[in-house]
């Protein structure tokens, strides 16, 4: 239910003053009383204002309900990040696959001496390359990451809705959040279908189901 | 915002006979006009009903907003699973990597010869498993492969929220998709991350943001 101009003004007028009565209400706005009345009726049975006989009418606390999309615009992707792994681009595939584990990580972001992003390693990569290949303490892991710029990634302001659109688009399972200066990019953060799947369960009022 | 169960009434009058004026409301509902006026107030307002003088009140055609608690409840498991991908027990470890590559999945399910699920495959436990071996063609899958009763499963009609609230307390990416008899379960569909990130975009109105 959207509420119009002349309810969310009434809204504001108890939530600031309340309790507050009809007429003081109405005077307030220069309006009849009988003007405001079915606006009254209808914020009382919303629940949005108490009513109290010789007192008058009080803020019940609850909010105009927000659309979906609109509670889904206010998820962004600094509030649901997990914390980048990242390992250096001469570090051996054996050694990335071992720090893989030891973190417990689906994906690994590889960066040069300056601290910024070269590549990504997948859990997929690092099985590809590990198919009977016994070498891989002599493999460094930029001959098999993904480089830039075939890289997905995000920003923290960016809504979780754009970064899960990337992700079922680019078919990958995780993307950097990165801040960018002039020399490329910092990795600040990652974002996996682990974090978008636990943003579905809070969208949920019980998550008790 | 919620009706009430008179608010509900004077809906589903006015849907079956409307266009019918608030005289003919009151009558079908044994009350005086005065007492539905709040609820005719707050129909029409919140948009449920139109009302035009001399003519009475007819549909909007507008349905009561659902909370996103109760669209979350209508979407099921079924609407939203893969294809699974099994293999037999006696498969090798190298094939069933092969296996997952061609099939692109990160989760592969092994069944025995009665086609009932006895195990689950994960990317990460392929990659455990080959890193260093040369031996992956000789090691079957039977040997390195989560086993019943320690998988965990859901059914075609849970909740995709009873799902994902599954994989996030197990820490696992993927759930079989079961049907139950006295033998065991036989895989019918799979979930993964992917679907819910899928069902999460799927809430919003406007996937293009």
């Amino acid at each position: 239910m959207e509420l119009n101009k002349r309810q969310t003004e009434i809204l504001e007028i108890v939530k600031a003053d309340g309790p507050i009565t009809g007429e003081q209400i109405a005077e307030r706005l220069h309006l009849a009383r009988a003007t405001i009345r079915p606006d009254l009726a209808i914020l009382t049975m919303a629940g949005f204002l108490d009513a109290r006989p010789r007192v008058g009418y009080f803020y019940s606390g609850k909010k105009p309900v927000q659309s979906v999309t609109d509670s889904m615009i206010g998820m962004k992707v600094r509030d649901f990040q997990s914390i980048p792994v990242v390992v250096a681009e001469n570090v051996s595939v054996y050694d990335a696959i071992c720090h893989m584990f030891l973190e417990d990580v689906g994906t690994l972001f590889v960066v040069n001496n300056s601290s910024l992003l070269t590549g990504v390693l997948s859990r997929k990569d690092l099985l590809r390359t590990s198919i009977g290949n016994t070498e891989l303490d002599k493999i460094p892991v930029h001959v098999i990451m993904t480089r830039m710029p075939n890289i997905t990634y995000c920003e923290k302001q960016d809504t979780l809705l754009q970064a899960a659109k990337k992700m079922i688009e680019k078919q990958i399972d995780s993307l950097p959040v990165v801040v960018g200066n002039e020399e490329g990019f910092e990795v600040v953060g990652r974002i996996t279908k682990t974090n978008i799947t636990a943003a579905f369960l809070s969208l949920s009022d019980d998550h008790e189901l």
